[in-house]
């Protein structure tokens, strides 16, 4: 029987992540969920797994789930899927133990969540979010609470220069009902183009809500088939209220604008809904210019009643491929009243925002220079008698960098190799400084420390062998023992 | 049609966590990532999914996984499976990027693992691990450096009062091969008998040697059928070995007594491997009383190869019943020469240490007290009209707070409810203090405080209605609006 070698590759649409990327991601959960622990919200932390009914996609007589999430049965013949947002199981959890929570019930959680989607090119199977809700809160003020916050979080997260786009489904819904749609599909068909402008502009969204549109490959979408008469007062009234004029006006300004003459004139319960959003964000000091009003915003989950936001991420960045990417969404939310209702049979409002992480560390990591070497000090064994030195001096580099309040992590080489290897791997690590124990250093009770970064410049800079020799002088040196956590600290300064 | 209607429940073996357990067990993962960083080792997060074949229990010829795992079949019908712990994507992982990758590859990692378990009272199949790995460092001075490194992970993440327990797969299997055991599966049996020791005691481990063990409740565990003199010459050793005075002794003498009379004269391997863990330790600073040698701790985990060791929490506590309970192993790890070989076809040695952070999580908080109510401070809208003015409140108190480094959260009561219902949810969110606007306060611009955390002690403490009705005066006081913050922070002041 030959041995079998299981090939090493991940699954397709899943990621590894690590060094500045995963560092990225893990601030930005970090800084996102403090503010939202300042902000009073309660982190909670359910499984991986949900009963597939409870996720909200599927109904239990069905043989087996839909594509969309990963589903498996149990051992009892029920099926479980991994949760594909963090908000399904947020519903789950409050209406198991609603009597003993605190109502409203705010809460935070921070996770990855499961999409069993065809994979493609920086489409991921699997990514994070970080979410905050307010469960049981059904005033507008909630939701201005909740947009106020995302400005709050984004900030606190790197992510300074975003807009948050404010809606209300009850707008769309209005306009519709006043263009007389009345047909559930239909309405839904509408959303759906309406949620498309930014990629098909409102020439394609108008094609959508008639009969239909054909893409550029050729492949034909069928549309809402609204009526002509409806298509006219539903695209007068979308491109009135997204035109420049109206949306880089202040808040109030917008709704003045779009009720008095934009045809909203009748959807007076929006206009109050709006209203006091606008008012609150005023009241928690949110600039018109953070958070504004756009009424092309949808939002493609269709368990969302009310107001719906997105978070967007101004500025743009090139490809790997030199070509132009607009930042976009990095996060979003809005009001779904019916959620938690479908466990309980009974009205329970709520309001929430989630990051996306990946998908902002993506972008930020995208914004930033490339960052200079900081990787860990490395303490080099040359002689392998002087292992045992050379982990105290580790030891020793490690409680001097945490006294300085230095972040810097010092490490001993445990491999097998001999000092040109030891020197590569140092430099593979990104180490701005080696110490360095050989036979000599051993019988004189010294260390040699080496200055990799400063060996680094000297090397592409000095203009000729000579210039080059005298500047390595400083690059290595020999010191006693004692010696060895100052002179690494000296070198280490900036 | 009836409307269908969920029922909310998590699924079986699966727990929420939030609160303090949650807060506790973040608290650890920074910590414990914390010194991992330190010492030179780099974050990693693999996903959720491996392939069967690649997470090393399955061969990739049989229909469905075994029991174990979480598996399914992915649209191309291969299966995948969430991993059941962090080294066998690691060893996946360096197999795929090998040559990029810095040898020896330090890495750490924490994340959840799934085991598709029996759930059962505490067994979950969800949990958190937190580990370090080096891959690549042939030395047992790597071996030392994980336990050292546990030593100050478990210290830095609250468990000050561990003990490390040390052994080496090639002491048992040194004994072993003396005493004329060459049967690989006998060989496993008398392992497995071995790591039930503190379980069963060693008359229960010498019965498990030989023909099997009834246990109270009437099964029969079949043994592992060793000769009458192969049971004698293992048991005296294993005897020996794990006496009070040989374990309550140094590292050094423990090797010296174990070699010299104990039997084990002929292990020589073992022995320098032993005596450099022993030494390397000794240069890092480890006490004999935090890392120790103990022969019993074999690891249930079959990929071990050489030095195995476990992290045991000291002391005990009452459960819910108030039953005596250890706490017991609360992390571990060892070395593993195989586990990434398996895909490469050449020898990849390896060792690394996990912390068990459900597990210890629990235990800390079992071993402290209850705290005092830490929740938000509320800020109470008794008149609706006032939701904006309380909105700016809140704001302003959580820049007060951050500008006094004050970790409080201020939050804004949402609800629909009216005073009595707003403070009963101050009260069920721990609230230390309520900032109250109602109709007079908007009027007169003022604010009312009241000090609950001073409420609940003269409700408890005053002894007659005298004294109360003084001392209640100072719990609610009227302030006008620019003096809020002050107020409050004097009555949050310890």
């Amino acid at each position: 029987m030959t041995e079998f070698r299981p090939k090493a590759r991940r699954p397709r649409g899943f990621a590894d992540r690590r060094g500045a990327t995963l560092a990225r991601e893990r601030a930005i959960v970090e800084k996102v969920l403090g503010v939202y622990e300042a902000w009073g919200f309660e982190r909670l932390e359910t499984s991986a797994f949900e009963y597939a009914d409870a996720l909200g996609k599927f109904l239990p007589d069905q043989d087996r789930p839909n594509e969309g999430v990963f589903a498996l049965t149990d051992d009892d013949d029920q099926w479980m899927a991994l949760r594909y947002d963090l908000t399904a199981p947020l519903a789950r959890f409050v209406a198991e133990n609603y009597d003993a929570l605190p109502k409203p019930y705010r809460r935070c959680a921070a996770g990855p969540v499961w999409r069993n989607e065809k994979p493609g090119p920086g489409r991921f199977r699997e990514f994070w979010q970080c979410d905050a809700d307010s469960v049981g809160a059904p005033s507008p003020a909630a939701d201005a609470e909740m947009i106020a916050m995302a400005c709050a979080a984004l900030e606190a997260a790197g992510a300074s220069n975003t807009v948050i786009k404010i809606s209300s489904r009850g707008l769309l819904d209005g306009i519709l009902t006043q263009a007389g749609v009345t047909d559930a599909s239909q309405r839904m068909a509408a959303l759906r183009a309406v949620d498309k402008v930014d990629r098909l502009s409102w020439a394609g969204v108008e094609q959508l809500l008639g009969a239909g549109r054909m893409d550029e490959s050729g492949d034909y979408t069928v549309g809402a088939k609204l009526s002509d008469e409806a298509i006219r007062a539903v695209m007068g009234l979308l491109i009135f209220a997204t035109s420049t004029d109206v949306v880089a006006g202040s808040r109030k300004k917008f709704l003045e604008t779009v009720w008095e003459s934009g045809g909203a004139e009748n959807l007076s319960s929006v206009h109050a809904e709006l209203s006091t959003i606008s008012e609150t964000l005023d009241a928690l000091g949110v600039d018109d210019r953070k958070a504004r009003f756009d009424i092309s915003v949808v939002r493609g989950l269709e368990y969302y009643t009310g107001a719906v936001f997105e978070a967007e991420l101004l500025g743009e960045t090139k490809d790997e491929n030199g070509n132009l990417v607009r930042f976009g969404s990095v996060g979003g939310g809005g009001r779904y009243d019916d959620l938690v209702s479908r466990f309980k049979g009974q009205p329970i409002p709520a309001t929430g925002f989630s990051v996306g992480v990946s998908r902002l560390a993506a972008a930020l990591t995208a914004q930033e220079e490339a960052r200079a070497a900081d990787g860990p000090v490395v303490v080099l064994p040359f002689d392998a008698s002087a292992m045992g030195a050379c982990m105290a001096l580790a030891a020793e580099l490690r409680g001097a960098f945490a006294r300085a309040s230095v972040r810097r992590a010092a490490e001993v080489y445990l491999g097998g190799s001999g000092p040109k290897a030891q020197l590569k791997y140092a430099d593979k690590r990104g180490s701005p400084v080696a110490v360095i124990v050989g036979g000599d250093e051993v019988r004189d009770n010294t260390v040699s420390i080496k200055n990799l970064r400063l060996g680094a410049e000297i090397a592409a800079n000095a203009e000729d062998r000579e210039a080059w020799n005298k500047a390595r002088e400083n690059v290595q040196v020999t010191v006693p023992r004692a010696e060895m956590a100052a002179t690494v600290l000296k070198m280490l300064a900036p």
